[in-house]
């Protein structure tokens, strides 16, 4: 939540130069993004949002994201398009920063969603699987399930300082994920973060999917794992199935799954949690001094994981095929 | 350069059922403002800026405020114009805040003014004087002279840890600014804020001002004060002439100073950067724990006190009647 370069408006003139949209109007730094600095910004042309990509974004990482946008825009899906410049080029440079203009998209994020909105967004990411299928570029997910050891190491010895206990519930649960995780499944571009703060409505209907960052090339059903955590569950760790229900049967209304997608969903539910889990938790023990940006509490996530570890199948999450 | 306060989707759209402005699309906090949440907003209707009014500002004073943008913009002034809503009402309520939705000015803050910029701001200041002539509220001026000791008491005793001498030179400044404060001068509503931050241009061309929340009623020649310390100076503390005569002339061109304003202008500039001053120097002995804001350095206008002390004419800030 914080703009952390700040642009004079002499620099953006000139950056803007460099692209065919018009002369500039306004632009206001806009107080999101964890990650990196964005500006709404508005030229003779249209509406834009500006990022700058801040020091935690590899930039190694860059071309992936921004072509698979511009892939999967120009199928049709709803989501920012990068605008290249004169040059032919998405990715620019300004104030000594990566930086990139993609199209703006209307919509709000919903902060309680119900299972309309699931239904809507389990419908929009079978789409955006689809659109991705014929993207060539691959990227490994460097948060799956080999990652999670290496992260509860560099918080294990602080971890019951959190809550009691919480090292032993990982321990236990890395164990059971590292043993059973699935190999093989149906996959491609996932998004890997579609929380509620990446996807759009305006009224009931969504409007679009933002924030690619995490993309990677992994299993389907991780993705739609990774959507059960994150908008199927109170923060007190309630599951509501008929909201899970609503998010999957939206999926398969355009891609049904597997039979091995279904068996893999409770592990794949439950490795999901721990990943956002772990993240948080190590976040949360190394908050910067300064730091702009509260940490999430990592314990809402302890909490989905009791209901993930008693959950046995498919039919535990909604799905009733 | 925060929000402070959260707004979800659903209270958001709940307030917005009191206006006619159509349906929400998207809205976003703005990274902007150091005393208020702002947010950019975008209905069916257009684009406006809703504020939320957090603790700094007195809730008595938001009636004169916005009653005053209203009537500047009735006259023609480019200047945020609240929205009533249907009951008529432009103060709302939101979140447990005071809030209020203006409508949206396009436009970009210059960081290098120019003499070209100061001229247009010359302009632009001596009509907002002339369309708020015949604005029926009255605010006391409350950081004006008499503010000023009571000020440098808060700070005092540590005022040479900011830099050595500076007590006794705000000391010596506070006894021959209160000896010689001008009174009687011309007056009526001045901006008191007008930094380069709160004025917006589209290419060269002046398009709009805002941030009314430090208006009141004083002399008009103290706006220019304010003014020439704003847009003149370099933060070395460099005085450019030809910056300010063309700002003084530019404000002429609308409304020519009488001879008792050209006779006050250095006392009206030298008060008007030790207010800044001690201001900033408060803020920067103050900074409480967590700040989301840098609080900016007084000794800028420390450095600019240097010249007025010596200037002794209007002339030397540019004034060739």
């Amino acid at each position: 939540m914080a703009v952390y370069t700040e642009v004079s408006d002499a620099a953006l003139t000139a950056f803007l130069q460099a692209y065919e949209i018009g002369t500039l109007l306004s632009y206001k730094g806009i107080a999101e993004g964890v990650e990196n600095t964005n500006f709404f910004l508005h030229t003779t042309a249209g509406f834009y949002i500006l990022t700058l990509y801040e020091k935690r974004v590899r930039a190694d990482d860059l071309p992936f994201f921004l072509n698979l946008m511009e892939h999967l825009a120009d199928r049709g899906l709803a989501c920012p398009q990068p605008i290249r410049n004169r040059g032919g080029q998405a990715l620019g440079q300004l104030c000594g920063r990566p930086a990139v203009i993609v199209s703006f998209l209307e919509g709000v994020s919903v902060k309680q969603p119900n299972a309309d909105h699931c239904r809507a967004l389990g419908r929009a990411l079978a789409g955006l699987h689809a659109a991705g299928c014929d993207f060539g570029m691959v990227r490994e997910n460097n948060l799956s399930v080999q990652a999670w050891r290496p992260l509860f190491r560099s918080a294990e010895a602080q971890a019951d300082g959190v809550a009691p206990g919480l090292a032993e519930r990982i321990r236990a649960d890395l164990a059971v994920l590292e043993a059973g995780w699935p190999s093989g499944l149906p996959g491609g571009v996932i998004h890997a973060d579609l929380f509620t703060d990446n996807v759009f409505f305006i009224g009931e209907a969504l409007s679009g999917l933002i924030d690619f960052y995490f993309a990677c090339t992994d299993a389907f059903a991780y993705d739609i794992a990774i959507c059960l955590n994150a908008w199927c569950f109170d923060p007190d760790g309630t599951y509501h199935r008929d909201m899970g229900a609503a998010l999957i049967a939206g999926y398969e209304a355009v891609r049904p799954l597997e039979p091995a997608e279904v068996a893999a969903l409770p592990i794949l539910a439950r490795g999901a949690a721990l990943r956002f889990m772990l993240t948080r938790l190590v976040d949360w023990l190394n908050v910067p001094p300064g730091a702009l940006v509260q940490p999430k509490d990592p314990l809402e996530y302890d909490r989905r994981l009791t209901f993930h570890r008693s959950a046995g199948h498919a039919r535990d999450y909604g799905w009733e095929g």
